[in-house]
């Protein structure tokens, strides 16, 4: 077991609403509440479980600066969620979020840490990276981002970009023609859900392939199946109709035995679960919490 | 406002499964997870949480006693729970379960508190007046446990029963023979779920014309729709097929309203959740504390 990976474990909490700004709900709800609820559901650990502080929702509209919601919001987090992880020098960081731009701080800080040798699981039904030319919701750019495109002032904070080669994109089946040709202009590799359904050795084989000893995994918990997983966007029973967007294919357990396989094969220096969305939990504090009893 | 409810609050953790003994799961995780997802969720307060000691499910097969699952375990937890509140002798009694069971314990000593005089309204998709001579999981007789009937180990831990008349069914749709045979002998009031969607006046309209200044509610969350509201029985991702039974119509929200209206005309001294079974959040426990890195 090579030193260099036994040491420290940070856990963030990272309760980040605003790159994922719904105006069709209450802003800033359903995030933080989903962060917390991963923090609280995950096995004990003598780890630090540090917050990265967010602002709660002012009101009135939101912010757009150069095409995105809440850019100075945003980066003003990620300018925190630094300077809490160099404050503590982990070796590891576990980070609950929170809208998918939760990983940036992290991977950036432990692509310098490792020299630019780690690689990068992104599983997400979505490759998110996109530009403000096309959206206007950030969480949509960030590996984008820690590639050194993206969003222009958010791309800045990352200073070792992850090269291409770096990074398996899994869970993807279908994107739009912008991320499409981002995609092919950057040669990502790219594994559909199906390929992770049975077994996991399209990662296994391609990390192998890169003798790579540490990862960082992002988990945007939306490559799960909507209908089985029901803590995420597109399973909100207050909307009645959902915008068309791709929806993950996969279920929790083959993604649990991905995991666990990835990390029986390199150190997981970097862990990082993004928009859980947990509904019914969020219903059921809203109805405690207006009951004068329960005071 | 009378002295006599301006007193304590008890605030009861009561993780039972064994009333609700599922075969086709891993018996006694879903249950009390939900009941700790609830007291976490719970606004924060004053009021002693104090937890109910449940066994741990121990392997092997479930014992069936007097034609009903873990009888003498059941009997144990609610002397339990009966020393508990004895220990606080509280006015009021938040319980967050567990199966629908948890109320017999708490609603047993209320009536006796407040000498006869205070209402119930059990809202559920299902009556729970059921016997050993018809079903063998306990937690469907908890009602007729109440009114003197039931099974009849668990009937007689119960001191002063409830009369008929003090009892609303709430959110009752369509019912057994067997049940329909003991809702018409004991002339028990039963509200569809219909009947509050809109507002809550037939309720409170029985409530006034039976003069109450107190009341105890009994909410199975399984009186919700669970294709709004999945953290139920039916809304597990794991069966493929469910077995043919009475499903909730309501929403959260409307019953939210109704808690609030009750509450606003009477003293709540009893208040019970059962039956939450946060799927979601089991399957993200299950796949975080697999992960050996997460320790």
């Amino acid at each position: 077991m090579n030193q260099q990976y036994m040491g420290k474990t940070l856990r963030l909490l990272y309760p980040q609403w605003q790159g994922g700004y719904d105006e069709s709900e209450f802003p800033g709800q359903i995030y933080p509440l989903g962060a917390r609820l991963l923090a609280w559901l995950a096995p004990a650990s003598e780890a630090p479980l540090v917050e990265v502080p967010v602002e709660k929702w002012a009101g009135g509209n939101a912010p757009k600066e150069g095409g995105v919601f809440y850019r100075q919001e945003i980066l003003r987090q990620m300018r925190a969620a630094r300077s809490i992880i160099d404050a503590h020098t982990p070796e590891r960081i576990i980070t609950f979020g929170g809208d998918c731009l939760i990983s940036q701080a992290p991977f950036a800080y432990l692509n310098e840490r490792y020299g630019g040798k780690m690689g990068v699981l992104w599983i997400d039904a979505h490759p998110d990276v996109t530009t403000p030319d096309d959206f206007d919701h950030a969480h949509a750019m960030v590996l984008g981002n820690l590639l050194g495109r993206g969003e222009p002032l958010m791309a800045a904070e990352v200073r070792l970009p992850l090269k291409p080669e770096q990074v398996a994109l899994v869970g993807v089946n279908n994107v739009l023609p912008h991320e499409q040709n981002t995609i092919d202009r950057l040669g990502l590799t790219v594994m559909p859900g199906r390929d992770v359904m049975h077994d996991s050795t399209v990662v296994t084989a391609w990390m192998r392939e890169r003798e790579l000893e540490c990862v960082a995994v992002h988990l945007d918990l939306d490559v799960l199946d909507p209908s089985l997983f029901r803590s995420l966007l597109f399973a909100n029973p207050a909307v009645e109709k959902h915008i068309e967007a791709e929806r993950g294919k996969n279920r929790i357990q083959e993604i649990g035995r991905l995991l666990a396989d990835v990390a029986a094969q390199a150190h997981v220096v970097g862990m990082s679960f993004a928009e859980h969305m947990p509904w019914d939990a969020l219903n059921l504090q809203k109805m405690l919490s207006a009951l004068p009893f329960m005071r």
